[in-house]
């Protein structure tokens, strides 16, 4: 895979490969697909990306992606602002917002404590969560990251954080999936699961 | 995964999402992946792109990709102009070219016959190849499209063709592929591997 017979191609080619889990034949493969398109189609990929690079931004109050100065959510008036969402980043974000059952807003802090990877807290968007949080005593935080270990050393690191401040801290639930065996649940999640069990409810379970 | 807090986050990912193999959760993944990096770098994505569209040339002899009228290939004055591989695409010119065993030149048809796709001898490059091999009496045109229903339809089909002309018709080998285990390979392969057996020699088996 290294005879090209376009040095442009072989451009485009190593730009693609250089894409998160895209290898040199897939990248040919994307390539050579938008090559057959139109021009106006291959133009409309190329701006797409060169605008949301360009004109996006980072909403102001909550670090969210946005068209705007402050995002749509944190300036909508039907959403609860004494109701914030810590999340990871923009994933964290669409996902909960998939389920549209909850409506209160965001904040992402752009990642998780990783030492193995040089991300401390002062990385992280920690020290203007606690400045929204100082201005909506008795709210509630929700510390909703990614049940990994790193997410958890976060929640941990945000809980203490958070500690000398009156809000009410929780986190999402934890416990096996809708539509799960329970043989195949792991240990840990069943064990919460039990450990946090909720009174059954017809419609609840 | 409808709910998106930009607008251009959401073209952008439409336009990833219209790649094959590409689902709306790779898609987005790629897209924060390149929003992340650098403007330059991101410029050069876009731009890559764009050039290989406006730029890059079909060679007029053999239609492969090139950024010249004429490939490199065929204006090599050390390649055999009697010897015409003949290939589906430029992959196929890609994965011969790799070997370095080759040292003739392609003619590329830009598909194969396949009436489940609509797909006619008309619609690939096989006039321009009659008139190639016309020019080269008592050369060889190698038969190189893959050894799929379709690909060996086309290869009778182009067989058929060269028929009356005064050149030698080949196909590439097929037979049970280097490392494979015997009981693994599919019966066609190694029947086939057994009827066109080769004479034994130290460093060809």
């Amino acid at each position: 895979m290294n005879t090209f017979s376009s040095k442009l191609l072989e451009a485009a080619v190593n730009e693609f490969s250089a894409l998160p889990g895209v290898g040199k034949k897939t990248a040919l493969r994307l390539v050579l697909h938008l090559l057959k398109q139109d021009s106006s189609k291959v133009s409309a990929f190329s701006e797409s990306i060169l605008r949301l690079k360009n004109d996006s931004k980072i909403c102001k109050v909550c670090y969210n992606l946005s068209d705007y100065d402050v995002c749509e959510i944190c300036t909508n008036p039907h959403r609860q602002s004494d109701l914030i969402c810590v999340v990871e980043d923009i994933r964290g974000v669409m996902a909960i917002e998939n389920t549209q059952q909850f409506r209160g807003k965001f904040h992402i802090l752009g990642g998780r404590i990783s030492p193995m990877e040089g991300i401390g807290p002062s990385d992280l968007n920690i020290d203007s969560l606690l400045e929204r949080v100082q201005s909506i005593p008795g709210g509630e935080v929700i510390l909703a990251l990614s049940p990994t270990t790193e997410g958890e050393t976060t929640n941990f690191y945000l809980f203490k954080k958070l500690n000398g401040i009156n809000v009410t801290v929780t986190t999402i639930a934890r416990g096996v999936s809708f539509g799960d065996e329970l043989e195949y649940a792991d240990e840990i999640t069943l064990g919460r699961s039990i450990l946090n069990r909720i009174p059954y409810k017809v419609g609840n379970s």
